[in-house]
This record gives structure tokens, sequence and C-alpha cells, in this order.
């Protein structure tokens, strides 16, 4: 992973968010910057409540100028929605009302199949101190609420544009297993390479007379066996036990590597 | 949902969030909250920059005192894992070695699976400015890392928790389709709720002559009916639409409901 981060891909597009009468430049730019994070880039303030541009917004962005530059602000939420087709409301509370309530996946998952079919669709997030109002709401098609702890349920705006976000993000892959990185090798290792691995260490540990009694090898091996196989070791892994296993076995404190005096030598 | 916040569940337990090195008192009180957020309670702080306890700490955790309160301080990482049995590090980026490298979904799970099963399981979260080093990395069993924007990949350390803590809120869900509340009436109305809204409509359009010529009458009620039933309307919206075209049909404009002068004696 070398390289600035000018050289990697930047993902844009995605869900218009619309922030609603959003109040202190630290959440708006924190908002910029968990969009960002996740691959949004269109931001809508509605009637921000200390003007725009605004300089702690970009220094709470974190450098998603990008989102910041972009800004667009409204007087109206009706304006901020007007050229959207399927908008949701962000809620952490019961509503009265008949839109669907969602949860974050399917939203997202609903988001996805509508935008990659050519509709606009827009998320929107409520004032800091109160939520989205009754009639915020009424211009959505349908809600989105998170699962959270009943008793400690209120979510910062920023917060709750990071997960809806994530999980815009999360459409892209393809199972929900993928990782953006893997390990150096995940694949385990041949039983070919594991029996070398016992092979090598039995071998070592019966020349130093390890399997005692003769009558308890057998079983002795089993369970060595056992401790080296529970866990599906990588190639690599191996290749690092074996090294192990070679250094222990070839040289020792006394005469360690290097000094010309294998301790095979001195027994 | 009236009430206090006193009166609902407060969810606690779950995976013990170890943050190295924390910097900034506001972050950790951030951290706290997202936690609180989502049923999480066990904090460890290892040599936090600025001491403890930390009134920005508090401050920023919005009365996630629960969280604060019970945090707990270590000097190393190693005396801050000494109990527990398995640990994810999260990290934005590749590292050598042999980790396994997880999905958020997948640790989630992999850490509720261990939790019910009496393991004590934890979640390493990095230093504000570094991330985990190698070092804090090694200590660790697997690795889980974000699918975020490649140029724009750097999670805040509240951002990383918070999505880790609602990973994990997630495993408590029975569906993904779960959500903490729903709407007044999500079930649609039964086919005789809607055959009743088309007689009640058609009846009224047809006594002010709408289906004209008649010739194209059976085309219109099938294109009426077909934007009627496109979306399935529960048994409450049919009763408020019943309840418009009661309105529109029985009154004007001149004569509205109340002034005991009906429309229909007016033609």
């Amino acid at each position: 992973m070398s390289g600035t981060n000018s050289e990697r891909e930047l993902i844009t597009g995605g869900p218009v968010v619309v922030l609603v009468e959003p109040q202190l430049g630290e959440n708006i730019g924190m908002v910029a910057r968990a969009m960002a994070n996740f691959g949004l880039s269109e931001l809508r303030l509605v009637a921000p409540r200390d003007g725009w541009p605004s300089d702690k917004a970009r220094a709470a962005a974190s450098k998603a100028d990008h989102v910041i530059d972009g800004a667009v602000i409204y007087e109206t939420l009706e304006a901020a929605l007007a050229d959207l087709n399927f908008v949701y409301a962000t809620t952490a509370r019961v509503r009265d009302g008949f839109k669907p309530v969602r949860s974050p996946i399917v939203a997202a998952e609903t988001l996805r199949a509508k935008y990659d079919a050519g509709e606009k669709v827009g998320i929107l997030f409520g004032r800091e101190k109160s939520g989205l109002s009754n009639e915020d709401v009424a211009l959505a098609d349908e809600v989105v609420t998170f699962p959270v702890n009943p008793a400690f349920a209120s979510l910062n705006i920023a917060q709750a544009v990071l997960l809806m976000s994530y999980e815009w993000m999360k459409t892209t892959m393809a199972s929900k297993d993928e990782t953006p990185f893997q390990a150096v090798d995940q694949t385990p290792a041949t039983k070919d390479q594991l029996f070398g691995l016992f092979d090598h260490l039995e071998e070592a540990l019966d020349a130093r007379g390890f399997f005692r009694p003769a009558a308890k090898k057998p079983k002795m091996i089993d369970n060595l066996r056992a401790v080296l196989s529970r866990r599906a070791f990588t190639a690599p892994e191996i290749k690092v036990m074996r090294g192990i296993i070679s250094s222990l076995d070839r040289f020792s404190r006394k005469h360690p590597r290097g000094t010309g005096n294998p301790d095979d030598f001195d027994d």
C-alpha cells in the first residue's frame, strides 16, 4: 500500500445526503468526512444556521474537500428534494403515519437498486437537537431507523450519516465476507506440507529422547499432531515453524548460529 | 414511546473495547457514546495521553456515564488484554503477517458466537494519528477492516468504534429486515377493502360523467384500478382514501362540510 491517497480510486456519487437545518459547522464537516469514507459525495444543506461556507466544517471534514466544495444550500426542504425520485427519512422515533419503516440494510439495498436503475435518490437527516419533524418525514417515501440501545437511542447526525454511508458502501460488496485486502496467504497448507512439519519436529524430539516411556510414544505423537493441525496453518506459517524447529534443533544458547560451532559437536 | 430514557431497557455487556494510547478526551467520549448507542459498556484505555478521568470525555459522551464511569486504565496493551480469550484488531491498512482479515459483519458474528459460548472477547482500536502498530496487531487473534473509499480510507477512532458496535448490535437482530419499531400498519389491505375503494371512487366519478366517451370506460377503469393497486395500500390508508373521496363527493368549495348545505342539493 505505497503511494499517496491521490493515486487511489476516489469513489463518488451515490445517494444525495440532505441535512435539515444543521447547526454546528463541525457536525457538517464530520458528515462530509463520513460520506467521503464510504464513497458518497453529494451534500445538500437546508438553511444551515451559521451560514455557508464554513471554516469549521472544512476543518472537521479532514480533507473531504470534494464534498464540502460541492455542498449546495437550499432555503427549504421541498427545494432540496425537488429533483429526487425517492427519499428516505432517518429517525430514531416512532412516527404516526403510514411510511414503511426499514432497517439500514434494507434501506441501502433499496437505494442501490433504485440508483442503479437511474433514479435520483436521497437520505434525509434531521436537526441536531430534535431530529426530523413530522412535516419533514411526510416529504420522504420511507423511513429508516437504526437498531439502537433503547435507553440510549440518540445518534449524533454525523454518526447517522456514517452508518447509512457504510451500509451504502456495503451494497457494493459481493458478499458479507469480502474485505478490501487480505492477509498474506489465507490458504491452508497442503497435507504434505503439514506432514513435513510433523516429521521434522518428531525427528528432532526423538533425537532428544522426548518420547518416553517408549510405550507412550504413539499417544504422544497423536497429541502432538492434534495440536499442530487444530488450526489450519498456511504454507508460510509452516515455513516459519520449521525455521523455529531447525534453530532450536541445530543451535544452542551457548553456541548460537554464526559461531561456527554447532551444538551437536558438543554432545 | 412516552416515558424517559430511564424507563427503557439499557443494554450492556458485549465485547470489551480497548483504545490504545487515546489522545483527545473528546474522542474517548465519542467512543463511549457510540458504545452506549449499540449496547456495549466495557471500555479499557491503554495509557491515555491526557490522563483519566477526563471532563472532556464525559462531556462528549452525551450521558453515556455508565461507560465513562466503568472505564479502566492500563499501562500496557498486554495488561489490557490479559483476561481476554479472543481479540480483534481494527486496521485500515494491509499488514504483513498471518492474521486472518475479516469484514465487520463476519467479525461481529464471530464475536457474538464466542461471547455467547462464554468467552471474554475484545476489539482493539488504534492511536488517533497512526492507527495500531504492527506490535499491537500481533497481540490480537484476527484483523477486522472496513470497506472504505480507497482514496479516503482513514476513519476516526469514534467512527470505527461506532461501526463495530453497530455490527455487534445487528447480531441480536433476527433478520436484516428487523427494525426497533414499525409503522402503524404495514399489512396490505384485503382485496375486499381494495375493491370497496374501487367501487366508491368509480361510482362518485361516474355520477360526474368522468368516464367519457362511454366506449372508453372499461379501459379507463382498468387504468384507474391499476393506479390504485400498484402500491399495496394498507387498511388505514384505504380508510383515508375513502374519506378523501367522500369529502370531494359530498361537499363543494362553496358548501363545505358543516354548512348544512350539501352540494348534492344544489345540482
